[in-house]
């Protein structure tokens, strides 16, 4: 085993802005030894994050910035080939932060979950079913807090955060309206996601559609965006309104921040309120959210879509690909098979 | 008693910005007369708040706007001279939005409460026993959540509002750091607020001053300014910290809203909140608040400043002159002494 060879991601450069494909480089490495209390996983689907625009960013952020010549960082899902640590044995599926590779050989402590036998794809367990689908569960029900009857606002919402959250707060029983990039995306939000409505922000009138389709105004409003269509969400908040600050997909470079129009006056008319949301802040209740998301999954009420690329030489490009909006689901790159 | 006359401040025509003196004008009228239910009220103080730059706005706002022609809303305590309602005698001293004028002929239910005898000044019913140290109460603690240890930055810091904020914060055991313009305004809020830290924001340098007097980090900004300040102080939240949008003294004009830094990346990355207050959403509450905080003035705990002018000419020119900063304490006009 020892002599298969290791494909990996690095960063070459660091981006000013979206990351691209020639910031990074595909090199090969020997397998490292696996020492006492770590564990060799065989990768098998990688992602592209937004939030990875940040990781590779040298701007202090919520994690250490990914080195220059590192191995991007990424999460994955892949099996158990060797264990030295009691807790796995080969054959488990495993996620964590193995990177963009074929081989990781990590601590015990550095493994997120094995991944139990649901009935349904690994590939579940990084999207809906993993960061995902925890980050609409906790961001919208502990952040956004939306109560039956509520009207919910989401912006793209067709993406693999978005689309959950819509269903999530369907199931809660609110009026949800999306918005999202295209005609292919805005019927995918209708007519998979379960969406009351679905705005296209690429068409003219956004701000007349927004208005048509909240007509008592927005009383959540779940933002991956920031940006000239949040500025026109916050526009339409009623009182006591939460804006849940969940990604900034729109905007592509934060140094220095661009400007927009003030928000302090808008807040304080409607009483209304904008929080920032870390999935790491809620490890300790990732089991309470999985057992709901799966659920809801294997019942139906959640749906969810993947678009998947086969071959590692498609991630170095996924990160900007996502910023064009490109990907429809959960933009997944798979590097080797499900069954050995 | 109805052959007085009654001076009565009205708007004369809206302002586009900060209601300056020739945006009213003074007039004389009849007191009309007492009807079944309603009360005669005497005014003996009348105030200025940013507030009322709100009020006299025609853009949707919390409040409808004073009409063009009538007398200008504003909080006042006055003496009742008549009563036709079981509740209120003659000489009680009440409270409510009597208006800039002599006399107010009101309903019973328009008095917002009764002044108790507490040996303190009447006049404190307007400010620290009033809607600005109820403001600062419910503000901070409910949306703030000060914390023992936590590091509180107040911007208009000597104000009415942010004065007793800053006392407040102190006595929950917080770090206070308060940002005033000019130096005489800095030395209140050492010598007589208790700030640990005051900051003078029209000398150069505040964002290092900031950064020193805050060497972990900002945990709750309590913000009456918008703008340049705090667009600094956002700069310095620590993880999960909490922004009160409380007043936008800075913004001479919200029609149409002036740009600022995007605030969307940085409440991302801190995990923190921006919410706006307003007081009249706390009416339920207001007696548990009166009672925390006549204690604390009557034990020292929290002191208040008053600058009063006499008559009501000084009325119309007020609100410009709390947004030129002028006033060293809650500006207050006396028309009337507090005895007959």
């Amino acid at each position: 085993m020892r002599a298969k060879t290791n494909r990996q991601v690095i960063l070459k450069s660091r981006p000013t802005g979206i990351p691209e494909a020639d910031n990074f480089a595909i090199v090969k490495a020997p397998v490292p030894a696996v020492e006492e209390g770590q564990v060799l996983v065989r990768n098998i689907y990688l992602t592209a994050e937004p939030a990875m625009r940040g990781w590779v960013s040298a701007v202090a952020n919520y994690s250490e910035p990914v080195t220059l010549g590192g191995v991007m960082r990424s999460p994955a899902v892949g099996r158990v080939e060797e264990s030295r640590h009691q807790d796995f044995r080969p054959g488990e599926f495993v996620t964590g932060l193995f990177g963009w590779q074929d081989y990781a050989v990590v601590d015990a402590s550095a493994i997120q979950r094995k991944v139990p036998g649901t009935g349904l794809p690994i590939s579940t367990s990084l999207g809906v079913l993993g960061l995902n689908g925890l980050t609409a569960y906790f961001a919208l029900l502990d952040v956004g807090q939306p109560k039956a009857g509520e009207t919910v606002v989401v912006s793209t919402a067709a993406g693999s955060v978005g689309s959950c959250v819509g269903q999530i707060a369907k199931i809660m029983g609110c009026r949800t309206v999306g918005i999202a990039g295209g005609s292919q995306k805005t019927r995918l939000c209708r007519e998979e996601f379960s969406y009351d409505e679905a705005i296209d922000y690429k068409t003219p009138g956004l701000e007349s559609a927004l208005a048509a389709a909240c007509p008592k105004g927005v009383d959540v409003y779940f933002d991956n965006t920031a940006g000239v269509i949040s500025d026109t969400v916050l526009k339409h908040l009623r009182q006591g309104a939460r804006v849940v600050i969940c990604g900034t997909a729109s905007v592509s470079s934060w140094d220095p921040p661009p400007v927009g129009p003030r928000v302090e006056r808008n807040l304080l008319v409607k009483r209304a309120r904008m929080q920032g949301f870390l999935i790491f802040d809620y490890v300790a209740r990732y089991a309470e959210g999985l057992a709901a998301l799966t659920q809801w999954v294997r019942t139906g009420l959640i749906r969810y879509r993947e678009d998947i690329r086969d071959g590692i030489e498609h991630a170095p490009g996924s990160i900007a690909s996502l910023y064009r909006g490109e990907n429809l689901g959960k933009r997944l790159i798979r590097i080797a098979p499900e069954s050995p």
